[in-house]
């Protein structure tokens, strides 16, 4: 780290920079690794958002996080990944929507959500050692012990799936929680404020319509934390 | 709508174009206007992506369907509605996660879901008496009635709301259901297959502390539907 550099992975924060300082209520922001992971470790579905000739793109796609980096993967023949291999500038973003925050004046409503931009270059991973290594961390983060029960992936598969990375270096951590804040004259309303909250849960595990019988779903599965 | 047009809305579809045609699994794809609807409708929070001179953003924001265009709003003093104000290329991903699909192999594991691209120019809404009226729609699509007991905003407050929007005539459904798809020889294997659903719901509707005493929450909240 150049001494000349604002606060950065080295002290335990990302950087911050013109695109992740937060200049609207900077008390929802965080710039802590810390706050940063816990927000990740909650998500498995990030929004990728990239430019193309015609214009940006912002894909869906499923991400898991070791140690200050994120990672997403897909079919190497997906045109999103065959354009990030290529190194190209990105903004990953992931989302919890914690409540609809219902005021006494329209203009107050709002929403409880955190959410992590992370901004950088595209890095793919060829390695494969180092794929087949995340994969099985993916899958450890989904259902802990599955990686050594199921087929793991062929060279041909392997070579079939594309891994991304993504440092977070320069990422920052937006939220908002709590009651509605109205004016005060508007406190004297005879209209119900409040919080709905939201939440995303894993509900109880489908069989496969094809599976043997006898074979249970693994233990856990439903206490996956999803945000 | 030119002869020389692929479908369009005149037919009840949003365009095919290079960019929200599906190259892959073509199956899992739809440009009916009637499909995009219901998975818009089953939302609140889209991920709009623009591009800036640093690169592109992703941004996590409340969204609402009125025929065939989306809106999306917030404060005028946000860097996003600032820079969409000035019309850019945006696309507006809606994500709805579904669940996780468990297969035999590692390499067969998928998610389930639908998410709808719309791809355009962002459109500022700036008529006061439009304002007023999305604003009154966005409310009513959350808790309907709850327009007329609110204190409804002032010129000044509408004035401070930037309004932005965009028409479906570039866009695409995607969307994965069901079990997993595994090899034939794998289907001999002894784990567990099939889908961990995934759930998004609206709980019970928690009071502002400084609620006056006797006010109940509007009847219907908790069945908002979001996913």
């Amino acid at each position: 780290m150049r001494v000349s550099d604002p606060p950065g992975a080295g002290d335990g924060t990302s950087r911050r920079t013109a695109r992740t300082r937060v200049r609207r209520n900077p008390g929802r922001a965080s710039h802590a690794l810390e706050d940063i992971h816990a927000v990740l470790d909650a998500g498995l579905l990030c929004h990728v958002g990239y430019q193309l000739d015609q214009g940006p793109v912002v894909t869906p796609t499923a991400y898991w996080r070791e140690g200050n980096r994120v990672y997403w993967h897909g079919s190497a023949a997906s045109q999103m990944l065959k354009h990030q291999s290529m190194r190209m500038p990105v903004c990953l973003t992931v989302s919890h929507f914690d409540g609809l925050v219902m005021a006494r004046s329209a203009f107050h409503h709002s929403v409880n959500y955190r959410s992590v931009m992370i901004f950088g270059t595209s890095e793919p991973v060829s390695d494969a050692q180092e794929k087949l290594r995340q994969l099985a961390l993916f899958m450890e983060r989904i259902a802990p012990g599955r990686w050594d029960q199921v087929r793991q992936p062929t060279t041909r598969e392997l070579r079939l799936t594309s891994l991304m990375s993504l440092p977070l270096d320069e990422a920052v951590l937006k939220s908002r929680s709590g009651p509605p804040v109205d004016d005060v004259a508007d406190y004297e309303l005879d209209v119900w404020a409040g919080v709905l909250p939201v939440t995303t849960r894993a509900g109880r595990p489908v069989d496969d319509p094809a599976l043997a019988a006898g074979v249970a779903p693994p233990r856990g599965l439903r206490s996956l934390k999803t945000n």
